[in-house]
């Protein structure tokens, strides 16, 4: 566990036997007395040490968010299977990715071309939740956010597909979600709709947006999505990608070895990943 | 943890502190060293406990199949958006319903009809992942299955539909799937297809299949869920619900407080389960 400081460029490392930051998310830790231990903890330049994911263990699946960024929505309605290509939807879409997805922001993408040939990115703003609740109200539902974060929810398009039209296998394949780099806590971010999102792969921006263009806002999303279904702290929900994904450009851009991603949410910093071959055995 | 006997009639109950049926599933306490401590534990009666669900701890949602009874696949035809009715997947339906969802075997289902006016029954068998593997082949998947048991993936068709087509809204509201009523190790269940499913509500029979009707197997569903997603032990499958839904009847049959629903698998046992009306708070 540690702290990163304001300027982005150092950060202070507290003892490993102190806890970890899934700790404090849940509130086993409380924050003030995290600052208090690293007050007097020399700081170090962030490139001296390995940064993993901010969040190591998981309640549950990663929770994920559809067609939430209006281009976007448009720009896949042509590949929307038996909606109606034009009406904006009257609820948000919210589907998982399994938790052995997880990578650290600078972690290689676990690209396997057996397993599919529709490797696309999509940069999004993730949240923690940092508070239990259950049909938690729009307007209360900032008291549920420990803080922000910066994912990419590569998928893959022809397995999003081949299962009958559910996400859930074309979302999963291990070790492909960079999170991070850090979590920004909520306090540090009062507008999350200023904050601006892009994807770069191989130094282009193929995605540019600001949170501001989201069809469903944050508190929205956590009013729908914990109705009836309690959140719990430590639980991850992203939010929902912009347009200018591979599969709905002409022609399509999908990811291959070697390529590099770089993920930008301002304010929360970067996720920097080569697309790297892999065979994971079981 | 305990153990029950053959008769299904009588358990043998271990001191709490000999750990839980989660530590079994996982290999954390091996099944010859229950049956050793247990051996010495007088029997009583099964009614004189109250079981909750075998499972209590989860390393992710619950894994699910859709559509994978071929009849039930017929019958939901004209409600599935964007697909051809008629053509049989090539590859099976996953997706996944949150851990909160988890009640006992003879636990009520919370009901509440100002989250859905649709609360549909969906009698299923369910396995557990005993050790954990990728891309298992299909030969190799009864080696990582460490038992049986049954569940009831209670749905709410409205919420299933309202967002954007994917399923797990509407599948995930709390204290909504029996599961139970204990774990039957696989060693105990030779040829699964042979397996007799029932949903009953209110004593009339809705659903009654036999597991060998599924269109993809067991060993196939885990070679397809696996295919580059590690599966955990204590990792639970659902395998698909037979027809006979609510949702599909001529006229629709939807679950009211008061109801009870009896979900039967051969040689596994029985859930009980009256549906009542309950108000969670946040």
């Amino acid at each position: 566990m540690g702290a990163v400081e304001p300027a982005g460029d150092s950060i202070r490392v507290a003892p490993a036997e102190y806890g970890t930051v899934d700790d404090v998310v849940r509130g086993l830790i409380g924050v003030p007395l995290v600052r208090e231990w690293l007050r007097d903890v020399e700081p170090q330049p962030l490139s001296s040490v390995a940064l993993g994911a901010p969040l190591q263990r998981f309640n549950r699946d990663i929770l994920c968010t559809g067609w939430n960024y209006v281009d976007h929505f448009y720009e896949s309605a042509g590949k929307r299977e038996g909606q109606d290509p034009d009406a904006l939807p009257a609820h948000p879409t919210f589907f998982t990715k399994g938790p052995d997805t997880v990578i650290g922001p600078y972690d290689p993408i676990a690209y396997d071309a057996e397993l599919s040939r529709q490797w696309d990115y999509e940069a999004e703003l993730a949240i923690v939740i940092g508070r239990d609740g259950r049909s938690i109200p729009a307007e209360r539902a900032h008291q549920h956010v420990f803080g922000y974060l910066v994912a990419n929810d590569v998928s893959q398009r022809d397995l999003q597909r081949a299962h009958g039209g559910q996400w859930l296998k074309g979302k999963s394949i291990d070790a492909t979600m960079p999170l991070g780099p850090w979590i920004t806590t909520a306090d540090e971010i009062p507008d999350p709709a200023g904050l601006r999102i892009t994807c770069e792969v191989n130094g282009v921006v193929l995605q540019a947006a600001t949170v501001g263009q989201m069809a469903f806002d944050i508190p929205r999303l956590i009013e729908e999505l914990s109705r009836g279904m309690t959140l719990r702290a430590g639980d991850v929900l992203l939010t929902g990608t912009p347009s200018g994904i591979g599969n709905a450009r002409e022609p399509q851009v999908f990811l291959s070895d070697g390529d590099q991603v770089v993920t930008r949410v301002s304010k929360l910093g970067s996720l920097r990943n080569q697309v790297s071959r892999t065979r994971l055995t079981s």
